[in-house]
């Protein structure tokens, strides 16, 4: 294979002979360092492009010791401390927080500062609370509590240590290594620190003409992470936007918005609008001011990167918070790619399916560190489970490049591993070269997912911290991994936007979450006029997925309201006295695929799920709770689905789901679709061929049958049998 | 054993010869008849009393045809529909019911019947409705529906069929046979029907001077129970009011209560004020109100039956609303018994604990019916099973009185059934004799159940209809079931009762039950102040124990509004961002008998359950969520578990539990505790013995130890070994 490009690769030192071999054998076309590793100095030589990383907010320490108020911020909730019968109640605010990580801000504390209630959610007046004790050591007094109440301090406090890099810190056990400082960030809200921002990056373009690609680790406030007095992770939230805020921007924010913000619009009841939390008016008005700050100061960056005739490169994570990478600015930044870590189908397609930039950029797994390559260690088996996950998702929206990340002089030492990476770089290339550039076909079913943050999370839903296992989350996960790889034109719209009339510009909709989430809804769902949307949707001819506790809120005798268009509600415990004859009645188009459709995994399930009446047909019942169910209401279909994690199999329901909620099954034999489960197919009508992908790690022989104009419906049925080796893709044609 | 009495037997004709032996042999001193029994002409001569059953509400078949007026009603609602894009909604109100049980009542009914939109709660003002048909077959139209909104009719409607009867009927498929009539009731609000029941009383007992007991089954008002098109059960709740309603009753309320009664009032969105709902004042109002009227009638049939020199006893179920056995009118009636069906320990105590009576009856199973008295059936394993269930009540809080039911002459055709049932009858009256008729003496702990319903539902609590098995309960009633039989002092407390003070009075308070049930309390711990009762009573030195999801409603932070005392709360999927390090610390005295105390079954569980701080001790944990856990607050102490079916086991740890709780766990080795789980043993100190029993069906040893005082601090520590015989019970002297 010549093709050549679109790979990235770590290089280091002491490797210069090997170097030119590598890089042609992988066709890799641009290089970067590491964390501890630097380019040697043949990289000039060899022809490829040089990444190197940048850290706007961090990493020049005298500049922070010096300013100490340019110091980033966040607001921060105390525990709940129960009020004595008698006398005053104290509260030691710093309890359960890390000492090194923050410190009370007592800067004009009673404008900013809040001490609540809790059992009654009022604010104490304040007046009525004093505050003693100075730097880690605080102590907030409530002179006359109510007896038994339970009270809460907000307070905002400093950063005094950047969260990734005390992260990183702790980790590595640096705490002997005195080379290594605590470092800490700085503000691009503070004047001068932004001055000094755009200056230190004006001097380390000019010091390195050596580099093509600036990456950015990335810009100003990273997601919330917060640590506990032990030095461990006490709240994560990848999405959260708590250390975005100071005084400075919250009163530029009550000037535009013409409302002043309170220390608990950030705190949240110690929720800290998570986004699991169904956003507040005043989070979302934060989001938007914090974004269009945060934009508007990353094009200045980015400005600067191009007057050196550099790119600018982001990375998709750390201080990423106001990018919103989906949301309307993030394209007037001028920022020219985008990279991130690819731990699945979905954060693949997050990454690639981010509008408005020149190039997307996935680093795969796994990462060249000792860990995993080590005698014993099978970087192999990772390399393959990770492609396995990324190409499904590549092969619907192609990352414009990959790349890794590491040692690579660990990496030479699995000869193996290398030549699989070798197979992956081709068969990665081959999917711009054989598909000309163009996306698959997808469905003729335009598909939404639903819920309160559409557009703006859009691949982002049921996630705390990028791609770790919960066992709250799973369920609904697998729902947008399957999607990630399937042939659907999928959004991601909001409620507002159902609202709004959206609706109409799709086939299907999908409800997918816990209630009380963002992503089910919650008390979203208490405002009619959303149900009315859904409901004159599905009755006028569109299809409704509902997966776990959809459009579930409590009210006028149903959980989920949509009970009557789903076919199924929720037994509380509330309603026991009501009868129920449930039938199992499993065959159904959806399940035709499933070898034992009786097996269905629906991970945690959604608790006692019951049918509303007879006409909803229940296709798998397990203790007496429904798992699996269809309706038909006016024109439209609706399917209940109790959960759903990622296997080929749920894949394939939900794949079958759609086309039958939008009531296009009769296409279905004629799409293109593997007859086994694991296998997936992406057709490239134009080019007249398919991309057929074996996901599985062992040989399968399937059949597949479909027209030359792919999933439009002229010409003549081809049926084809198709033997596959393990994991191997082919490129078939369509005639 | 020559002590005779407090045996009630079912006999019949034919078995002249056998009966007095029989009778003698089991100490009976009491007969009665049963469904198509009658008595035999030698009853006078046996020597002992004589029960017959009486129904003042139906079983005139004559009187119902001619009045039809005085036929009881129910409010009822219809199907959920969906209006269409356009023009006006039709709904077929009788859609799911059973027309030989339903006939729509469409008197007055734009008073009567509402029409409300389900979708936003609102009722449609009833020019906007009208009504079509007549009988059975009635539609209602609302003519200007908004589109996509779901509507529901709230209709009155006749009871065209008694629920009891035509429960017998339909299970005993009478419908080919032409001596049965489908009995119809009538309604003692109607002044006819009324003076009809009081005059048919008098002569039923004029002409019977041979009975000595009117066995009353029941009075008026039947509980919920209604049928669906196929003359299958659709809702059921042993607790309902429904069928109390009539517009002579309403306009009565309205009068004295000043205030309008509506039609949703009774339907609550579909959930008809089931007991698992947290009632409204409106609903508490109609109990009460109900219940003044049909004591009062009671009372009036009772000194009918008193003025014959008959006594009056009732049976606990069917048309037993607005007795209210645990109500401060019930022992105004003058009723002298109360007989019931014995199906757990729980059930039993219902039963025994009535205040004001003469007598409580106990009704054994298995009844003497043929689905068990056939060949191959095993009356005696069932016999065996309800006694030890029921033994340890009765240990307790003796029931006055044991009894069968059903057909002798079936039973005497399996000796090793009737020998059992002598044994059982002479232990039951041994408890009576040894006991001296005290009640065994309680531990120092006064113990609270603390709800929605309070002492109105002793025992009562977690119920749908008698006995039956739901996954939704199990592990509530298990609480139930285990301080059934447990030696402690319990009181069944309302919310109210809390607000009120009246936590001072007790040691230890349990909450107990699922989210947004009544038992649970739901919105009720909106209110502050009930939380504040409880975190004071517990800061105080108070013991709290939850099972379930205690206190649960999501507000200001926390699901379980006193996660800060129970030490737990729950994920409901919003707060996965805070990371949680739980540490099972398995060793505490609460399990401190439990073989293994991995094994504790919490039933269903209450999902995903964490601890709030580390002051909390997680004793079990299952899948990183809490199934266990102690905590001290102020100078009390909390308890939570995740739920608690009922076993030897659970037993044990709730009574350990409590001992904990109320701090008095030192006093635990010299109370007379048996080292086995399954052994009890009820003190009576004042005789000096002890009423061991063996609980299990396998012979076991264990040890025991005490003081001659009892449960009090006098007297030397005896330690006793005991081998206890399967199911054994044994007095044992205390010194
Ligand atoms: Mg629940
Ligand atoms: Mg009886
Ligand atoms: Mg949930």
């Amino acid at each position: 294979m010549n093709a050549k490009g679109r790979v990235t690769l770590p290089i280091e030192q002491g490797m210069d002979d090997q170097l030119p071999g590598i890089l042609s054998r992988l066709g890799a076309d641009a290089v970067r360092n590491s964390d501890g590793t630097w380019l040697p100095e043949i990289t000039a030589q060899l022809g490829v492009k040089v990444y190197e990383t940048y850290f706007p907010a961090r990493g020049q320490q005298d500049f922070a010791l010096a300013n100490p108020d340019a110091r980033p911020r966040f607001y921060l909730m105390s525990e709940r401390v129960a009020a004595p019968a008698t006398g005053p109640l104290s509260i030691d605010i710093m309890k359960g927080y890390y000492k090194l990580q923050v410190e009370p801000d007592q800067g004009n504390l009673r404008r900013w500062w809040e001490v609540i209630d809790r059992t009654t959610g009022e604010v104490v007046p304040v007046d009525g609370w004093t505050v003693e004790g100075e730097g880690v050591d605080v102590t907030v007094t409530v002179a006359e509590p109510v007896p038994f109440h339970v009270y809460t301090v907000n307070f905002l406090a400093w950063q005094v240590w950047d969260s990734t890099q005390m992260y990183n810190y702790i980790t590595n056990n640096w705490w002997d290594d005195e080379s290594r400082v605590r470092e800490i960030g700085y503000d691009a809200r503070h004047p001068v620190a932004w001055e000094f921002m755009k200056s230190s990056l004006r001097a380390w373009c000019e010091e390195r003409p050596e580099v093509d690609v600036v990456r950015f680790t990335t810009f100003f406030y990273h997601f919330t992470l917060v640590f506990n007095d032990l030095g461990k992770e006490k709240y994560v939230d990848w999405f959260g936007y708590s250390t975005s805020v100071n005084p400075l921007a919250m009163e530029a924010f009550e000037q535009e918005y013409g409302y002043q913000l309170r220390a608990e619009d950030f705190v949240d009841q110690g929720f800290y609008n998570s986004s699991f939390r169904v956003p507040s008016k005043v989070f979302r008005d934060w989001i938007e001011f914090t974004t269009r700050f945060v934009c508007s100061r990353v094009k200045e960056l980015v400005d600067i990167v191009h007057e050196f005739g550099k790119e600018a490169l982001m990375f998709l994570g750390d201080n990423w918070m106001g990018t919103e990478p989906y949301g309307e600015l993030f394209a007037s930044t001028g920022i020219d790619g985008v990279v991130g870590s690819v731990g699945s189908s979905a954060t693949c397609r997050m990454i690639s399916d981010i509008p408005g930039v020149k190039f997307t950029e996935g680093r795969f797994l796994p990462h060249f560190f000792p860990d995993v390559f080590r005698p014993g260690g099978d970087p192999l088996a990772e390399a393959n489970e990770s492609w396995l996950l990324a190409r499904r998702a590549i092969a619907r929206k192609p990352l414009d490049r990959i790349g890794y990340g590491g040692y690579l002089s660990l990496a030479v030492q699995f000869p193996d591993f290398m030549a699989r990476v070798e197979q992956i770089c081709d068969e990665f290339r081959s999917i711009h070269d054989e598909g000309q550039g163009r996306r698959p076909q997808d469905a003729p079913i335009r598909v939404a997912i639903l819920n309160a943050w559409g557009r703006k999370r859009t691949w982002m839903t049921h996630m705390v911290a990028h791609a770790l296992w919960y066992k709250q989350i799973y369920s609904y996960l697998g729902v947008i991994e399957a999607l990630a790889g399937l042939p659907f034109d999928l959004k991601f719209i909001s409620f507002d936007d159902a609202r709004d009339g959206r609706l109409a510009d799709f086939d299907v909709v999908l409800n997918v979450g816990a209630a009380e989430t963002a992503f089910s809804g919650g008390s979203e769902w208490l405002d009619e006029s959303l149900a009315v949307a859904l409901r004159r949707f599905v009755h006028e001819g569109g299809g409704l997925i509902g997966i776990g506790e959809p459009t579930a809120v409590l009210a006028n005798g149903a959980y989920f309201q949509l009970s009557d268009v789903l076919g199924v509600d929720k037994e509380l415990g509330i309603s026991l006295s009501t009868d129920r004859y449930p039938v199992e009645q499993p065959q159904h188009f959806i399940t035709a695929d499933l070898d034992d459709a009786a097996k269905v995994d629906v991970g945690e399930g959604a608790g006692d799920i019951f049918a509303v009446n007879d006409d909803t047909q229940i296709l798998r019942l397990t203790d007496k709770s429904v798992d699996l169910a269809t309706r038909e209401t006016g024109n439209g279909r609706a399917v209940y689905v109790a959960g759903l994690p990622y296997s080929f199999d749920n894949a394939r329901l939900l794949h079958r789901a759609i086309y039958w909620a939008a009531g296009r099954e009769a296409d279905f034999d004629a799409h293109w679709v593997p007859s086994d489960p694991g296998v997936e197919i992406a057709v490239f009508p134009e080019a007249g061929k398919a991309f057929v992908m074996n996901n599985r790690t062992d040989a399968t022989s399937t059949t597949v049958s479909g027209r030359a104009k792919g999933l439009a419906d002229g010409g003549d049925l081809t049926a084809l049998t198709l033997d596959l080796e393990p994991m191997e893709s082919r490129w078939i044609d369509l005639a």
